[in-house]
């Protein structure tokens, strides 16, 4: 075989792989791996630096396939390099439950995913994340230890996501120039050919956000070799458009919608075999294209051995950082720096609103926790997300510590998820709470990915005032809050934003969301500094004097008002509880029996939040008594609104006052 | 003075109503006013098509605030061109709880605010649903009677997020010429210069998507009437990219992110009015300056006029039913034809997946409702909302009934949003369920507006299989029924699906979203057809052969998994009855009787829904038991997802038989 016909059967390998396994599984996408194998093939096994040996060696290059659906072109690969998670048994079960080869790519199922895709132009935006980290490591590392690419295959789709325009325009602006995209222009969506619905020059719109862009036939794989190597070269990040046919092979269904997200059916698939010259069977790839492959896996083993003597030459205080923060270990000092910091406020008790007890508590975070990444969808000022270890980075300056994400929600969530999955670095940003909407596409990916990123959501409530119900949240809570595996916080006070951010830098698994007012609170928290209550999710703040006749269940800004109802209440002969509730999802995890003490048994039950019910029976039951809102704010200076909206002490002690006759 | 002076004065009027309303309220965005002040005045003095004694007016242009925090600019137009709803008490109590000038510019709350926004990027996204509305009743019912431009001002920050790609690739595909929209670029973010986050090139970013621009002095009127004469001419959309100064006027503020969203303060607004010779005390505005605006207001009086003789010489049959539509009325024919379509199939049973028995429903309504206007985001097959009636919208075809939307769920809901808001039209569009996550910003809107926009969400639980946890939902339902005014309906069958559509339809000030399945169900409500049942939210659907010693309750899918159960456990001689519960908000909406009634007493309680706990407590009280998921799902064949989650008929059994013991 010639070179060119060996790369050819290399690249039909990771065709009749996919279409294989699609038609196997009787479901899945056949047409994007058919129509990207070249290039992927020529990536793989020319460009990509990677060890299956060793998947997670940190200087590796990032590989994203933003069109998840395509994961068969992903598991393909990953099994012909030779990576252990994925072998010819994973292929054959593809979409089968308990597999690793779910139906997109799932981040944790096998090494080698790097991200979960596949809602449209996420994993585009997490390479952004990814190639910046990149840069800020070697920033703080040098070359020697991180020194690599990101590369991308977006889809049509990927592109007309509006995600994805906050992604090339932030990647445009920091100019990162190692982040190659490979634009899978085959022009068919669901619905028919991509003209049905879009006619923009996609390399014209990348160019005008500072990219360079390439045009290639995506089948010629010299000429993707050339690219990837001008590519490499440019300034800018690069868009590599690709024209190719989808499906590429099969008779009658290439370059049709009809072969995007259905298998080929026997007689097509046998057809592709004939015209592409594949005689193996099912999920037999011929000994010496599978040969060929396994080389290209043994690639990089001379570059990560390299890496490894850099390594082990760095000095041994750099080197053991390195590994710390790679690791994503906390700093050894971390905790006792996070209690002496509480001991501090709970004699101080400083009141401010929690938005600047959570700056408070970052200024001393970031001062002994070296690899947090902070920013602000452009609400610097408001979120207070920037200390004073933190400054802009820049094109000229990517060792600094905070992102400028501009007015990109939902392309900074998902750089976030980048920027965590890299590795290093822990990521933290803000926008108001009310635009966790525009991010929730990102924000549920961090929570079923099971990374540390921290999401800083300020302006929690109608406690904003004047600006009115568009940026009031009131149902934000409750819809964060039904996201599985996402602690959403929501402090009272100093103390409890110290606790609620010490736990959510301590959860490698699980994100967090941050809800923070915009108007100051008193600190309430001024005894038991030294425990971290906000990890019991929901504790007793203030004790009834006697047996309790009401127990009062508040968060954040309401917990004040909470207070002020039980000295009324207790004033009048009726012993009131309040308990602080920081966070749903911690508090589930506690025993039963912590659970069931916590709540108590008092006759009257309330809860106190100035936003929706949803979620609150659980502590007061159906029959209590909730003190909150039951539809959108207004706008309007904050005590007026309180007052218009039931949400005071008075109305608390009335309702409960009322309930105790 | 000269015209130009005139004009300049004009435009200072509403710089200082602004900056004083401001100021007076203590809060507030005066910069945009400020420096858009010169684009608004040449627009609505020189072209905008409006007659503020009829501001509805079906053939006005629409204006668009997508800045929506630059609010004082609209209400200042509105006031000085003599709209009755803004007076100048209205500007004084500019920001305080009751008054109509809110914060951001609340649709419904004055006549001339044609949307509300506020959160970037939506307006410019509404824009575009208004005018390809403008387009489509255009081709339905003649230049005569449809012939109008859609104007927007849209900021630096609407630019940056995505949604804006989403609108602009959409109306650029789409040629929507009678779209003309002004960037204020004023170069200034909340953070300080736009370049410390973005460096696009919008110009090429437009053109790149098939748009016209033209860049002018935002500040020199006569250049930008031109652009506009010159845009009216485009056969395509219009940037007019207006170099502006923020809070221009302001001595020593003006082009800083000073002046963006925080009062001038009283010397630097002192310096203002010295800087453009503004003598005027605040709120009050000179007697000829007055004048000129007032006269502005009276511009289009004889256009209108002109147009109501159109009108009126239309043919009756033709008005009559432009009226109809524009009134929102739904024809005459409809309930009963829903009515003989539902006996129909509670006579044949079919058993269909609800997606199918939706788009059968649809092929029903969208014969009898010429009005609706269908889309998808690139799912049409999967969605299943097109119908025989319904053919793709094109430029050359504005005509058409259906919308080739793209992969921009986002987008796509803003531009329903418009749709709606235009008037005589109905959107409903789809997409699946979980990508209601992208969606969810405009969402929001549809329900904090109050119209009628109707989402068919398919896919909607681990149901649809091997796609995986990314496309399985489990917390929309709640994340959805947490928003207010939104009804979130999961019907059962084709029959409950029918009577949900009906809801949609006729609920003129709430939107709906319909959650719907990919799996087969049959046919279980084959009486009550001549009632729609689902308009109580909840409703037996299956009594108890005793006194009933449990209650399922469940909802689509669910609600044949509950029926089976409720079989075993009647033959295990535990009479039981099932209540469909299509719709929570619906429900609540009933009498407290209605509500105690069906809920009931039985001892045991189940809630059956293939997704979370969060929002079933209120039916099953705390100790009732929930039978759905805990968590994300997986990804393979739905048979086996069921049972591996324990949603399954002998799952409930089971627990129902442990509690009655």
């Amino acid at each position: 075989m010639t070179n060119s016909e060996k790369s050819n059967q290399m690249a039909n390998a990771i065709r009749f792989l996919s279409a294989d396994a699609v038609e196997k599984a009787n479901s899945g996408h056949p047409g994007l791996p058919m129509g990207a194998a070249d290039i992927a093939t020529v990536l793989y096994t020319k460009f990509l630096k990677f060890d299956p040996k060793a998947p997670h060696w940190p200087d590796r290059d990032r590989f994203v396939l933003s069109a998840g659906h395509g994961s068969m072109l992903l598991y393909s690969l990953l099994y012909l390099t030779g990576y252990e998670d994925i072998d010819i048994d994973q292929i054959k079960n593809f979409r089968q439950l308990g597999s690793r080869t779910a139906g997109h790519p799932e981040y944790g199922h096998a090494a080698g995913i790097e991200t979960t895709t596949g809602p449209l132009g996420q994993g585009l935006a997490n390479a952004v994340g990814m190639a910046l980290s990149e840069r800020i490591m070697n920033a703080h590392f040098g070359d020697a230890l991180v020194d690599h690419y990101t590369y991308v295959i977006a889809g049509d789709g990927c592109l007309m996501e509006g995600i994805s325009q906050e992604a090339i325009s932030l990647a445009g602006h920091l100019k990162l120039n190692k982040l190659i995209v490979f634009w899978d222009h085959n022009n068919i969506s669901i619905d028919g050919p991509v003209t049905l619905a879009d006619n923009t020059d996609q390399p014209a719109r990348f160019e005008a956000s500072g990219w360079n862009s390439i045009s290639v036939d995506g089948h010629d794989q010299d000429a993707i070799a050339t690219a990837i190597e001008r590519a490499k070269k440019s300034d800018k990040p690069t868009l590599i458009a690709c024209k190719t046919t989808i499906g590429f092979g099969a008779p009658t269904k290439a370059g049709t919608n009809k072969v995007h997200g259905s298998p080929l059916g026997a007689e097509e698939l046998a057809g592709a075999r004939k015209a592409l010259g594949w005689t193996s069977e099912p999920f037999v790839v011929p000994t010496e294209t599978l040969d060929e492959w396994r080389l290209a896996g043994l690639r990089s083993a001379k570059e990560h051995t390299a890496w490894t003597e850099r390594l082990n030459a760095t000095d041994a205080e750099i080197r053991s950082e390195f590994e710390r923060r790679m690791r994503g270990d906390l700093p050894g000092n971390f905790e006792a720096t996070i209690t002496a910091y509480k001991k501090k406020l709970s004699e101080e008790k400083p009141k401010v609103a929690t938005r600047k007890a959570s700056e408070m508590a970052l200024e001393v975070i970031n001062g002994v926790v070296p690899e947090t990444i902070g920013g602000s969808a452009d609400l610097t000022g408001s979120n207070n997300t920037k200390t004073s270890q933190t400054k802009g980075i820049t094109p000229e300056d990517y060792g600094q510590r905070y992102v400028h994400y501009g007015i990109r929600e939902h392309g900074m969530a998902a750089a976030m998820n980048g920027i965590a999955l890299h590795g290093g670095l822990i990521p933290y940003s803000g926008t108001f709470l009310t635009f966790s909407d525009y991010a929730r596409g990102a924000m549920r990916l961090s929570s079923l990915m099971g990374i540390r990123v921290i999401y800083v959501m300020t302006h929690d409530s109608i406690g904003l005032g004047e600006d009115g119900p568009t940026h009031q949240p009131v149902e934000h809570l409750a819809a964060l809050r039904a996201i599985p595996n996402n602690y959403v916080f929501r402090p009272a006070d100093v103390v409890e934003t110290a606790e609620c951010w010490e736990i959510a830098l301590k959860s490698r698994t699980t994100p967090s969301t941050i809800a923070l007012t915009r108007q100051n609170l008193p600190t309430v928290r001024d005894v038991h500094f030294d425990e971290n209550k906000c990890a019991y999710g929901a504790y007793e703040l203030a004790t009834a004097s006697g047996k309790a006749e009401v127990t009062i269940f508040a968060t954040g800004s309401e917990v004040e008002i909470a207070l002020n109802a039980r000295a009324q209440l207790e004033k009048n002969g009726h012993p009131t509880r309040v308990i602080s509730v920081p966070c749903f999802e911690l508090f589930e995890a506690q025993s039963e029996e912590y659970k069931r003490t916590l709540i108590g048994d008092a006759p009257v039950k309330v809860a106190v939040e100035a936003a929706i019910r949803m979620g609150w029976d659980r502590f007061i039951g159906t029959d209590g008594i909730f003190i909150g809102m039951n539809g959108f704010g207004a706008s309007g200076p904050i005590e007026e609104l309180y007052e218009h909206f039931g949400i005071t002490a008075s109305h608390i002690v009335t309702a409960a006052e009322a309930k105790l006759k």
